[in-house]
């Protein structure tokens, strides 16, 4: 039912996929990279699932595989790039790049992304900012914009206004690695009410209202015209608004979604030392004390997807079948052959 | 039951309060200020009910009454003031104002606040901030070091680590006005937990733990032992770490608790016409939208709080009795009379 494969060569096999579609070299080890990666923490939801979907993407226009994106606007301490309808994985990261140089300069900068297309796990980027003892919020907002993208009421409300404007958090936790807290400002994704949907189970409480504005747990209820909620109710609603405001409103017209990054070197505030060693006395203290009812262990976040990705360095990516028919067939369609196991 | 006072008047009376406890004028004006305008939006938690216990910390010696706050370090995006243990309103206040010329200088500036005591109502300083035409994000932490300001367990567990770490965003609305998002990262307040007790009645699920880690909606059960759920579950803990991070890490050691103000000029990235304008769209849309089952309509953030301060700024500011006797009470103390109505 499943295959399994080693990081590198999947992410060979995706970086020839997209580069036979078109993709410079160095655009394409980028996007694998990112997939591949996301395959490996356990968040197959942004990984290689998604190459058939980027390859019908690039066929119908709407990715510029060869799309590289460009500074419009820089200062000391922002700057504003443009994704060129390009991956924008490629685009995210040479943003979030470009801000870190900047914060290390200045002690803290800002970024916005426009003209983009997907960026894939988000998460990523944070990681490679964290790596450089740099702390780093990434949002996403202005999807409204687009009715396909706009599935969450307003607190109170009960009409799909705004998208899923997730938000990102990573900071240096020492020994304990980067701190990644990744999350929608909404209960949660469609694609997990279509999950339940297509297993036949009910959704837990809180997720959804139906088309009347009133609580449902029946996924049915989503696609009949109902709505999802934010999450924690009037304080979701206020952070998906104020990344709507960063993301579609600050940064102006989208694409896709639009994104800022905002970095903090936090020696400008203290001595690292101290700071790695207080961030290490925190964690440890969350790390020893006792698990809830129902819970194994208290985990930090992101400790999840670094288990997983320990664990699958050693066993190899599985890949369902099912995902990996659909991969294997567009790669045939572009000539190139089957990846073993 | 209750009085109505001017927010004028009332203001003035407790300044007079403050100073007569040795509080510089200009440091008592920010106090009575804040105090007031929480009460005159309807956010008493944060009103002139603190008057009597602000009076109990400065004879404690907790509250240094003309500590004035000083910068210990800046450069041009960033500065890091010392609240020298005075009220922690007008060390914010410096703090955000000093942030604020930065950032409109050069695009965005962050600042951190130590040593210093509490701080009010943190929507107050995100409206001054927006009211020059700036966005604004603001987040508290460091407080787990106080085991008393300790309540609330991290995700998947049920010791007390973390404090409420709150978070504030603010923005410029256009014609609808600043849009503040002032809320705790955890699922409730320890006052509100009081506030139900005291009433005999029992909690939403959701908001606690008893001392064995198991979900409770008793109220009894947080003080014999429980501890306060993090809000959206690993969401809010996410969030609420990354404030730990920012307040009680980066910035080092507290008095009570650390703050950090992030303020960017949206100018830097577009023309300020076309964005108030598409904020106006967006915020009308949401405005226009139908209500779910139990809401009369949708509010904006911070709509409630300016609904009830335009009524109030007519009928005058409601104090109840037994708050408005102790108040009185520490006036005469201090040879102050009673204020009439």
């Amino acid at each position: 039912m499943t295959r399994r494969f080693s990081p590198t060569r999947l992410a060979a096999f995706v970086q020839g996929i997209l580069e036979a579609a078109g993709t410079p070299a160095d655009l394409a080890a980028i996007v694998a990279d990112t997939l591949v990666d996301a395959d490996l923490k356990g968040v197959e939801s942004h990984g290689v699932l998604r190459v058939p979907h980027y390859l019908e993407l690039m066929t119908e226009g709407y990715i510029k595989p060869a799309g590289r994106s460009t500074v419009v606007r820089e200062a000391p301490t922002w700057v504003m790039v443009d994704g060129q309808q390009g991956f924008g994985h490629c685009a995210l990261l040479n943003l979030c790049e470009r801000v870190a140089v900047k914060a290390e300069r200045t002690g803290v900068a800002i970024g916005g992304l426009t003209n983009t297309t997907h960026t894939g796990r988000i998460g990523w980027f944070a990681e490679k900012i964290v790596g450089r003892g740099l702390a780093i919020q990434i949002t996403g907002g202005g999807a409204h914009r687009l009715p396909e993208h706009t599935s969450v009421a307003p607190y109170g409300g009960r009409e799909r206004i705004l998208s899923t404007n997730p938000i990102t958090l990573g900071w240096p936790g020492g020994r304990f690695g980067s701190i990644i807290a990744d999350f929608s400002t909404s209960a949660t994704a469609e694609g997990k009410v279509r999950f339940h949907r297509e297993r036949g189970e009910s959704l837990p409480p809180g997720w959804i209202l139906d088309r009347d504005g009133v609580p449902s747990t029946d996924p049915d209820a989503l696609y009949g015209g109902g709505s999802i909620l934010p999450m924690g109710a009037h304080k979701g609603y206020g952070l998906a608004l104020f990344n709507e405001y960063l993301g579609g409103i600050m940064l102006g017209p989208t694409y896709e979604a639009n994104w800022t990054v905002t970095i903090l070197d936090p020696t400008a505030f203290g001595d690292s030392q101290v700071q790695l060693q207080d961030a290490e006395a925190l964690l440890q203290r969350i790390k020893d004390s006792p698990a809830a009812q129902g819970y194994r262990e208290v985990l930090l976040p992101g400790e999840l997807e670094e288990m997983v990705a320990r664990e699958r360095t050693h066993t190899g990516i599985p890949v369902a079948d099912a995902i990996w028919d659909r991969i294997t067939e567009v790669a045939a369609g572009l000539g190139i052959p089957p990846l073993d196991e």
